[in-house]
């Protein structure tokens, strides 16, 4: 593992960096032998010049046996996404060559492929719900029948056996699934989104094998019983078909149905796969606005209108495809009105009443809910650490995947078995599993309301179920164990989301909190209703481990149903949000530090005006001529030390010594498809023997372009010329030397840039700015700190 | 009214037009007698040189007789908005010497504005809702009373006359004021919110001064009984809040509290009007989501996380404050769960259920909604052409004003007195001023309880009453009669909302639509509630004419507390939009475009891949010298026939006859308070003499900088010279010539750019863009068009 590391002390006003003096810039450049010239242009200055050589990808490199964890590093694996779209001589020509008319049809089919993107979505939700509802009631109903069989006569120790090992074998599927066929399945995928949508190109996150897992892994998960949803891989499989369907071809199967041709380059696709995350989200909670929200709130950053009408329509869709389905299968075909896989069921108007002096009880919750939630992210943060550095073989993380079925089901089991809680039959609805076990006849258990079933539905027992369902200790000893198996879920290989077992235990505590000020203050009729009480425990307790709020408030309010919560539920997430932050990031956060990705916040860091381009870009930088001999072009390709991914290209004075002016900018992937193509001229011949390259050919290549090492290039064709003009960037986007971080930040962030040329005052190349460059500053406690950069 | 016009034809593909070679072009600079240099950097072409001298405004020319109207025009008179941070020395300075822990404070500070804003945008909202309540009673009291006396005996004409004279009397008291005193505060004030939020500087909008005339104006407008709701104006009203609060100092009051200083610029203030946009939305429905969307859809280009959050905070406190003082005005305090300025009221469980088969009936729902609001802005916009044509006196417009209350007041008398839709009282409720009339003893006349009343409750009553309250006559004669009363109304020079109105006649007509549906398949009991299809129908209505989605989604879900419909509200609003959009634009958006403002849509136009930089630029461009000599700055400054805003700064190479190479950008602004404070230093002496200037000067003077006539400077001063290194913005964003004008618009409106610098290669000034560049070009029927530029 090699680091390469750049050490630049912050203290005080920065005086131990020398800054250069303007206009003092000395500017090497050298011949290489081969004949072709590449410059490089750097700077002489008391920082060493090999510092910010910073190799965007090393594909060919072998996977390390243990991966490092240390989140004070930065990944150098993972390239960047071109969410700017290159302006090249072809690209211009198709546009102009395009009516009216054909920007109309473009426009619509952007809507037919969302609608697509909605109604495929809402299908595999569909799927979900039944696959799970089905395999969870066979299991239910054996483990049911075992345990009231051997209720009476003992040996309920077979019944624990049973229900353990049906647990075992269903997550073991699941697991194995994942561990051995696609990893990237693992987890809800929202982290990886989040990346993808940032810009990071997460290696086969939106491939069609990954959602097959995906699909399968989670029906696995949740009907072998483990603390997790259904809701969160939602997401993630509505992104995989967007990326999909938006392309018109499978890569996979090696069909393409030569449609949506125009789409395929990296911001179309984004486009259509923040749609498909909005109907991921849509689908799982019946909430079509949160879905927007959520799209926008974790990965958009500049807001289009029409856009997000698309997304908006996508999210649409796929909630009322679902809600269709669903209403078929549950034998009430065209009744739409309980949307979204979980639903948390109709609060009773008369009770959607809430007081100005329960406002301070639900900020006290909140800020429980962060508390809480940040204990469970330090909890999984270490835990991730572990796993990261010994639970990298397959084979163990099945085993472990099991290990915790089991244990879940032992623990579940214990509880049930010890608690004491009966009550009525009469208050259970129909759809529960109710465990008379050793209760009374008439009387059932009700910890196994809260474990013997699937999470969806205990969350909705705890909000619906009248006042005095559950005792308090019933309630606590939930609360606990469910946090601590919860915790140790997250992050198992297994596809599974994180939503319901926070709202579960959320719901938990809530209500226990409902249940005590009631015992506190009996008499008083408002504390009657505990059911909202486990509402408000649910957002807190969500709010606190996820960290999102406009959007996470629509979600519930959506899945609630009813827009009176609104208000207090937005206090408790912000007030969750807030306390949380204290402690550490959000869920999802602390997982993509963990994996080192270079993502880019919304903001530079606040006191960063210190830092100009100067000092952040990386320098020297490779430079190819207009007309670049293929040799060269090869050379550098091939040189797996610094495995740039965007050149810019300068025009020389004739025959002059001096650097050229910067004149555009060439992506890896477009001279890869220029070498495959022999896109070459011979020295004497003239410019227009050059073959004739197409916009499609691109397209075609994308978004899998060979390596370099599969393209054979002859010594004669070494010897040739390309010429650049036509296929380069002719219009880079370039800052000054001294602009500050701040302002190269947003430059490049909201355009989704992945190289920014740093020009000096005469318009010469200098250096280049990539995400790397501006991730690796980050505030920490000490004010402003610089990862490492790490091949990991 | 000279208009500088530029004839390019676009036909076929652009042959017309001799593109300048690479290279070719040819560069001139004129050295002023004076002795200072200014340069004319521009090019010989077969296009005048005259052309591009686009002014920014004229201050001093008197205001013309006669306005023109001509929608092809772009106005010259709207200056723009910095809302890109000039990052100049003094400004890097105080960032670089500001701690981590400052800016915690100014974060927390930013929280705790946000907070004052939505306070005291929901106590504004409080007294407007408490006032107009008590006056529209006092009225209908009064009528009531007297219609009552005089129904037995007849004279039934002097109950019209006192009502209508009442009416007229409210009316001309809110149309003098603002007719008046503040001009800018006619109307909803939506379309200006969106100008300044686009960057366009809409003069006197965010003052103290339209704010109080605003919410005078307002309540007597909608207490006169005009068509017109109190919701549109809120988010005007809050927007100046924001404005107001964010500076820390009022200077129409001349106070300065000394605080927030840090905040004194546009990009800051910017953020905060979106949030008081957003907490006059949620104070007027009750809906801070959409309140926050609101602002999303209408103004921001760059979305980013925190500033949403604190949208968001802003939107809760104001609907929380007006909730809470209105619970208290009720005398039902801390009862906080009926939200906003109109509230749709409950809608029955029992009836929120939709079938699969009324799906096509809300799509057709939406059609119909599209187009009548179509028709609804086609009226309008001729209305308001005719408007700006002839009736741009103020007594005029008082008069007319006048003439609708009346007018209003008679057509609403005469419907109620010839109607003859009598139902029993039983149905009414409490808060109604039901009119027996003619009607027998325990009846009232149904036409009465939708005129004789406030819009709001109107609309609350469509919603509510129970099937068989209004006879399908009523609803018809009403729709027909408040649709061309409601289209007068908007665009009186009164302070008014067109939300309600809206609502209302979608609301009548979907009602309607209902009955007769029910008419067509009696027996059905689905059909028997009508009010289902009047939220349609209101839902319709509205996005018709104002064609917001997403947001207006959501505000009326939240109005209606039930996110039951939020899957038809979608669908409705989606067609109404599509269906109106083939049509006209959105209302707000004709406005806008009346007033000639130079708005940025959200994209460049599709087809507009065939212009570049070099052709969409202004050109010469006025620069000045590092060291500029202060003669020649205030003569660039005071002529009236270029007056630009914004002047790049170049450095001349030493003893060279050639154009000097970009080095920064410096504002009109700036210049000014330099020459104010006379920062200026002798020829002879060194730079060190030159006065010291701070940021916080800089500050004192926005926003209201002096005019350069104001500055007095004496003969020896000018051949004093200014170095402007310290206060330009040495990193101004730059792209070459060849950049295609969709690729200047990504760059432009994201980052909310006011000037872009455009070099050549070698980074010589060869033009610069503006927003009046971009903004001339539009997609018409027959392509792409160019607006003409025009001094109005």
């Amino acid at each position: 593992m090699a680091n390469i590391t750049k050490k630049v002390s912050w203290s005080g006003r920065g005086e131990e960096r020398t800054p250069l003096l303007n206009g003092s810039e000395e500017v090497r450049y050298s011949r290489q032998s081969s004949g072709g010239s590449v410059f490089h242009i750097g700077r002489l200055s008391t920082v060493d010049l090999d510092e910010d050589i910073t190799p965007e990808e090393d594909p060919v490199r072998s996977k390390p046996k243990e991966i490092p964890h240390n989140e004070k590093l930065l990944s150098l694996k993972y390239e960047s996404l071109d969410y700017d779209n290159s302006e090249n001589q072809l690209f211009l020509e198709e546009e102009r060559r395009m009516s009216h008319m054909s920007f109309r049809c473009l426009e619509i089919s952007r809507w037919v492929i969302c609608g697509l993107i909605g109604f495929l979505t809402g299908l595999i939700a569909c799927f979900i719900d039944i696959a799970v509802e089905y395999l969870a009631g066979v299991k239910y109903d054996l483990v049911k029948e075992n345990i009231e069989k051997f209720t009476e006569v003992g040996g309920l120790s077979i019944s624990l056996i049973l229900w353990a090992v049906l647990n075992s074998a269903f997550v073991m599927v699941g697991a194995l699934a994942v561990a051995f066929f696609e990893p990237v399945a693992a987890g809800s995928g929202i982290p990886q989104i989040k990346c993808y949508l940032n810009g990071v190109k997460v290696p086969r996150v939106v491939r069609l094998k990954t959602l097959l897992v995906k699909v399968f892994g989670v029906i696995c998960s949740v009907a072998g019983g483990l603390a997790v949803g259904k809701e969160g891989p939602m997401i993630h499989s509505g992104a995989v078909v967007a990326a999909g369907v938006s392309q018109g071809r499978s890569t996979s199967l090696k069909r393409d149905f030569k449609i949506f041709e125009y789409f395929r380059r990296d911001t179309e696709k984004r486009d259509f796969v923040s749609a498909g995350a909005a109907a991921g989200v849509s689908a799982a909670f019946g909430a079509p606005v949160g879905g927007v929200l959520f799209s926008l709130e974790e990965g958009a950053s500049f807001w289009n209108q029409m856009l997000t009408w698309r997304i908006f329509f996508a999210s649409m869709v796929s909630t009322f495809t679902l809600n269709f389905f669903l209403s078929i299968y549950h034998k009430k075909p065209g009744e739409l009105s309980s949307p979204g896989l979980i639903n948390f069921g109709r609060f009773d108007m008369d009770n959607v009443q809430y007081s100005l002096y329960e406002i301070p009880l639900f900020i006290i919750m909140g800020a429980i809910g962060g508390v809480l939630g940040a204990l469970f992210n330090v909890l999984n943060y270490w835990l991730t650490i572990f796993r990261i550095r010994y639970m990298h073989r397959p084979c163990l993380q099945v085993m472990e995947a099991m290990l915790v079925a089991a244990v879940t089901a032992t623990v579940s089991f214990a509880m049930i078995y010890f608690s004491n809680d009966c009550q009525p039959l009469e208050t259970v609805t129909s759809e529960d599993y109710p465990l008379q076990l050793f209760c009374a006849d008439g009387e059932y258990n009700a910890m196994a309301t809260a474990f013997f079933n699937t999470p969806e539905r205990s969350v909705r027992s705890l909000f619906h179920n009248p006042p005095g369902t559950y005792n308090p200790l019933t309630l606590g000893l939930f609360t606990l164990t469910y946090f601590f198996l919860a915790c140790w879920t997250y992050g198992l290989t297994v596809s599974a989301g994180v939503f319901i077992p926070s709202l579960l235990i959320g719901a938990a505590w809530g209500r226990l909190f409902g249940l005590l000020l009631s015992l506190m203050t009996t008499g008083k009729l408002v504390w009657a209703d505990p059911g909202k009480y486990a509402l408000m425990g649910a957002a807190a307790q969500l709010g606190g481990i996820v960290r999102m709020t406009l959007s996470l408030t629509v979600i519930l309010v959506e899945a609630t149903g009813n827009v009176t919560y609104g208000l207090p539920i937005m206090l408790v997430l912000l007030t969750a949000k807030i306390v949380g932050d204290y402690f550490i990031e959000g869920l999802y956060d602390v997982h993509i530090k963990l994996q080192s990705v270079p993502f880019l916040h919304w903001e530079a860091p606040a006191t960063s005006h210190w830092l100009t381009a100067r000092e952040v870009m990386s320098s020297p930088v490779t430079c190819f001529n207009r007309v670049e001999k293929v040799g060269t072009i090869v050379d550098v390709l091939s040189n797996t030390s610094t495995n740039h991914n965007g050149f810019p290209v300068i025009i020389q004075a004739a025959a002059s010594e001096e650097p050229g002016k910067l004149c555009g900018l060439i992506l890896r992937s477009q001279l890869i498809v220029l070498l495959k193509h022999k896109v070459f001229v011979e020295r004497a011949r003239s410019r227009l023997s050059q073959r004739k390259l197409q916009l499609k050919d691109f397209r075609d290549a994308y978004p899998r372009f060979p390596p370099i090492q599969s393209i054979h290039v002859s010594q004669d064709e070494r010897e040739c010329m390309m010429d650049l003009t036509e296929f380069m960037n002719p219009t880079p986007y370039t800052v000054p030397q001294e602009t500050s971080l701040p302002r190269v930040f947003k430059l490049f962030r909201p355009l989704g840039l992945r190289h920014l040329v740093v020009v000096d005052d005469e318009n010469r190349v200098v250096g280049l700015v990539t995400r790397k460059d501006l991730a690796r500053y980050h505030l920490g406690k000490h004010g402003l700190e610089e990862l490492h950069l790490a091949h990991t």
